[in-house]
């Protein structure tokens, strides 16, 4: 987490007696937060921009609520992804101005709408697609960003995707949710200059095993400008859209 | 190969000396021409409208040749298809009239293209989807239907498959070759009103995997009028558009 | 959704004030209606003669109502596939003389039997892949078509499709609907001259893996006249096989 | 490789005197010919009834032949299969009287045609399917039965399957080589009451994946007397029926 | 179901008057029940020495207890496979006499144990192999064959294998059950020279993938007399065992 | 690819003469060169600020340089990727000033160093990776991007990385190129706050599977700002970092 | 289970009178305990150092019980993994000294902490793996290592795991438990010299296809000292360290 | 790779100019040696006591010989696997001390065979599998253990793998190559104590799957004791396992 010529300098000042040895060991080790069941990574707002985000799924809603109240004790606001009813009540009690959006299954505290820079489009190819689609936005928001949900406007009927055409093209970065063939991204990327994150869902059946289809068609696109994440993983594509938008509204990096 | 009503029927006629027993044998028995390596199915044309159709891959050349003269010497046209270029040598010793597509790897003997009838699409999502492409127009032909190439006309961009419309409308059964994401004949599909017949190339790389992720794009297609044939079956596609377009124009079934 | 030389004409007509503007926006736009979970396509009658069709899953009761009954106000008809009790219900509190066909988990509105047309046959190889013929033979009739349904014979029993050929061969298009390891369709396409839609089944288990083997069965047939359709997709088989249909009774394409 | 009661009563019989030590060991302990590249099973034949035979591949020429030739001075009989002409030639300078079989990439020496006993029908669906057809019928021969080569009779032309019956009908026990999508064994297998072995093979292409889809086909047969060997592995199935085949002409188990 | 040789001797029986047409035909012509939901294959027992048997999954248990009857009243004996309680509670209601083996989910009537025959050993590689490994054993049974069942002696203790090899080679056929690495049928392939069918079953778990990991060691198994059948169907190998052990008594085929 | 709005007031102002028929279809229709074999877009370059991007694989020297020749003649710029040594020498003789990278098979015609902005890192984990990390460097520097190169820093050897930290955070976005595990983009995203674009690549043996295992890897990252193209797409993976890099420097839509 | 030499020494002893036959039987067969339902290894513990291990899944609690029942009286321990609470409830009352770990699903009997030795790391890269680290750390423990547990330390955060490496280089062995991309077994691998087994988890969603995706990073890991177990195969892992354990500390082998 | 307690030790004595801030930054720090194409870990020796070895594949022979170069001027020994006969000549060009092993495909260079320690057994299924096993057995010698080798003991014919068992009790470790079902490591994992390194090999045809069988098998395995490497990985297997012996005898840990 350093590199050689600034640790020599950092270690010269040590030396020097211009940086105490503790502050020094501070700047070089890591800050964690321990507990029996998980390590938090308290440094990532710092380092990233955003305080790490809880991923619900396979941890107790005590566990859950006590990641949460700790992130939200060091950064005033928390994300929880994959979060069941159980989880979002014990977050609740430990955190009484927490949000729950049920569809997406995420939980947000401290968002402040008023802060949002830029533009993310957000489109859904199908109806059931919008559990995906909604982890996205609400993830985008969390990480500043303003979002245009589109929604329903699959392949088979292009003239729902063409209509939509200025409202992708007003978007810095564009998160595309389908599941059955995924064939949107490869559509949208035509139509649009700016990157494209790509969403498979697990939507469908048969033959998509589980999002495979939509998932492999993805990857596969002859449209230059898409990147994917993976199936069902919302979570991933808004956080990716929102650090591009950060970076087109000149927010870019931290320091 | 019979109903019992008819069985009956045939088997009272015998009993009444109104039919000989060797032509009712005939009747009901099969026609095939013995080989050592292959049993030819003769009877095909009477029964399909089209001769049997040679499939070349696995074949050696003489094998193929003694097979395709048997089948002109009965029918006056053949068609073979997955032919190397020795294959096509030997067929041309035996049928001076052969000719062979090359990128195809098509021999196709005795077409007249003024028997031609109805419309059929073949469209093709890129360069490297021709010779899968070319063995459907090739073969919708033989199976006599007038053929509309449409070539590189991905979804990448749109306004090349938005300008094909009329094109595509005029059809009265479509053929889609694409590799890649296979999002091609979902496009079409939402276009027309006409079946589409998807063709998925092995064209692509990587997580294409041989043409498995255009495959199961296809199968998962969210337009209700698309079927699917095997990975570079450009053959069953041009086959199956042709057997749709005959019936459209009112020459469908033999009898 | 036009093509250059019609779109001049249009333009031309506009100059000239022979066209108002507003009409040709609407002559060149879609026509959708928008929910907040939605945008239905109902355009789709005029362009490809039959409402668009609602697939529930992944849709909660109260989203199928909605969708369904605006596609009824608009065409009289509709047709819902994938459908739950709880969708029924909330239907048919909607749109009273909905009927509900619960091994299908088929909605059925508007239908007229006496408007059928041709023939198309539907067949299923076991007991088990019945609730996928049947979303196949009432989406068929739904489209306008007469079905035959010939029910429960699978290729280890040959006599069983031998006597129902003649029946086959009534028909414009077979849908041949098996699981295991899918064998049927290549049986009957040799059987008749007709287009054969083949769908896969996940009726099976062990090796079967969700309906994979009747797949790749089914997509490498040795039979030319077999295209074939997602697992358990009896829709879209009913679908394919009634547009072929109407092509041979001559109603082919709506303009 | 002994039972706990007979073990007993052998080392009572060394207790006694009756057997001595060294007896017992060897018949109790292996008998193999060690090469620096392989252990040889010489035990086999008296176990099994046949020597063991030499899997070419991934052998070198130099090693086939030490193999076979040790082999063939045990039993004065051999069977060496994926054989590559090198190979051969090199089997052929230790063993003048070997025999090479082309298509099939079988070696076989020591085979006296008038010991066959019994019946083997070895069916194949295509011409392509000849090498693995040919493998399980020089293997069959060379373990003592008498076979029957039902050459190119793939379900597509039922009619030609249907005309061999009374043929396969004879047999004790049937192979089935096929390869696309490997229907032929299922519906053979509801022609006949003997055990019938399929073979997928490799012979197909794109959604074949090598064998993949007439593999799994066979494993998921609805005929009950259906048992599946590796893909492309005619060895196997000839072996097998061969097993079947002296069984029921009661020449059975060695021992 | 007849070759052109034996048609031609029938249809001149029927000439010349010594056969009746409508004998003729029915000797020619299939016997069925036919149900609205199945088409019961009543020649079978003729044919093939045992009634259909009757697979009781995605069947309900009104639709299992029909078919059960139909073949009881037939035959005097039913079998039926993949059963659960409520369809035995179905069948027994219609016939009194049947009797459910819970593990193995098999409902048998009309068995009679002194019927049997030579012997068939059954081997499972681990308690949890016992339902399919009993599936197995009691459908050998009901076809005729005396059963030793060897339970629980997986390859990681070869002791226990090696303990049961007497009773291994007492057998005409041997179906062995396992499922994590399926190693079992190759180890008891080289114990004996009887054919060997493997049962691959789902038992284990992670990289098991339902199955798929014992499958495949099965197929690819080194040991020459192994055949396969599909995953957990301990069905098909009792069947097949059955089979061979028919044939070894010189009680093979019917006619 | 016109609004409805927008499309109104174009149609508008032809009807009252502001804008002329033709103008108003050129500004409307689409604009591509069109070959037999190959339909290019030449419109690419504004709508996306890059003219289409040539894809060498699939076509023969002659059709690559003829589509290159051509988009040169109308941008003064062109890239082609999987280009062959043949591809080269004609697409050279069409475009003297042609360059060709044999390890990356990229061939670029008209880049400006100069006009570099910005930066994108590319990393790749292995030497073995190097054709693939030098096609995204390559086509990002095409696209307008100054390039660092981080080389052979695969997670085996942590420090390696880690020494590079700074020269990853100067990056507006940076592409990591893995095989074998594909463990390197995870471990990148949690050092950089900026995107990373995850390369697969087919570096590797046995349980690799061409670059599945680190296909699925990247997929599965546990790092939110990673995101995925198809194994072995460098091309990709530089176009994207190169658009989000041309955002981070203002620069981003071309409006 | 013998060598030649042994058992000839053996089988002279006997016939010398030195050895009594029943006690040569002994010696040489196996020492099992017979269930209906399982065959008991007894000897494991002299063979291996550890009684056999009860694999719950699979087995009724009765028959759990049953088994450990039996081992108990004969080691004084026993060890279940994969243990339901019923399963746990049926121990306990044949045991009451049972322990249950009911995140790990193990109950343990017979452990004592104070024989422990050397050091087994156990590291879980999120709080989901922790289920299946802790069947690691139980399983290891009851093999008599000491164990240090470090959890939650995945590579997105570098730091944790890079705080932790002085516990891990004081371990003899490093299991290593991760889902997702499975990338930490590799960067583990890096910072050690000791072997790490490494456990792929069903942690994670998409495409993780149930843990494939960890499997397969960890087979394809760039790090030469890992070896893999299967997924969420714990026991295994913990198996395997606590044996290089024991050898490390020189208590390796039993004899 | 530093502690927290360690580091501020560290830099306490910096501070206390006990340690040079130079020396300090050495220490903290990597070293590597660095080329256009490699980033060579020449710390790798001390920290894990055994040089980097290089991976031949995807490297062009000068790089390789470059690297081997590099790392034999540091160490003193150099081990090379995957290596081609022209890598060979290009090394050996540079160390004339170098030795190929063709088999192996593995250059290893200052190997001396006085040091070896304790004692791994590599054990192959059969003769295809010597290569792998070959390059297990080079590399388990280069990291010091003294191997024997056990060939072609395959579970087919289990009395010859039964002969070796003393010889496999002998071993610390023992490595296991198998292609085909991948069945022979379960079985020495039941005979012998000691820890079981597994490596599939992609010997083997058809279901084989270029080695997924043996893989999953080895996975699957239900002997405890088996832990598995990649496909081919005889590396990797050689390496953990000299770990293992290395541990076993003593010589563990490098510090």
């Amino acid at each position: 987490m350093h590199d050689s010529a600034g640790l020599l300098d950092l270690l010269r000042a040590v030396a020097e007696g211009r940086v105490a040895p503790a502050l020094a060991a501070e700047r070089l080790g890591p800050s964690v937060a321990e507990f029996p069941f998980a390590t938090v990574d308290l440094d990532r707002e710092a380092r990233c921009g955003f305080p790490e985000v809880v991923f619900g799924q396979g941890k107790s809603p005590a566990e859950t609520a006590a990641i949460a109240a700790r992130i939200f004790a060091h950064s005033g606001r928390v994300l929880v992804t994959r979060a069941s009813p159980p989880a979002f009540a014990a977050v609740q009690a430990a955190i009484p101005s927490a949000v729950y959006f049920e569809r997406a299954r995420v939980i947000r505290v401290g968002h402040r709408p008023e802060d949002g820079v830029g533009l993310v489009a957000v489109v859904s190819a199908g109806t059931a697609d919008l559990p995906v689609s909604e982890e996205a936005a609400l993830t985008a928001e969390a990480l500043g960003a303003n979002v245009d949900r589109i929604t329903d406007v699959g392949v088979a009927g292009l003239h729902r995707i063409l209509a939509a055409t200025p409202r992708l093209r007003a978007a810095h970065a564009v998160v595309v949710c389908a599941g059955m063939e995924g064939a949107l991204p490869s559509v949208v990327g035509g139509l649009v200059a700016a990157p494209v994150v790509a969403v498979p869902t697990s939507v469908g059946y048969g033959a998509n095993f589980g999002g495979l289809a939509a998932l492999l068609g993805m990857l596969n696109s002859c449209a230059a400008n898409v990147a994917t994440v993976n199936i069902d993983n919302g979570f991933g594509a808004g956080y990716q859209a929102a650090l591009i938008n950060r970076l087109a509204v000149g927010a870019g990096r931290p320091t």
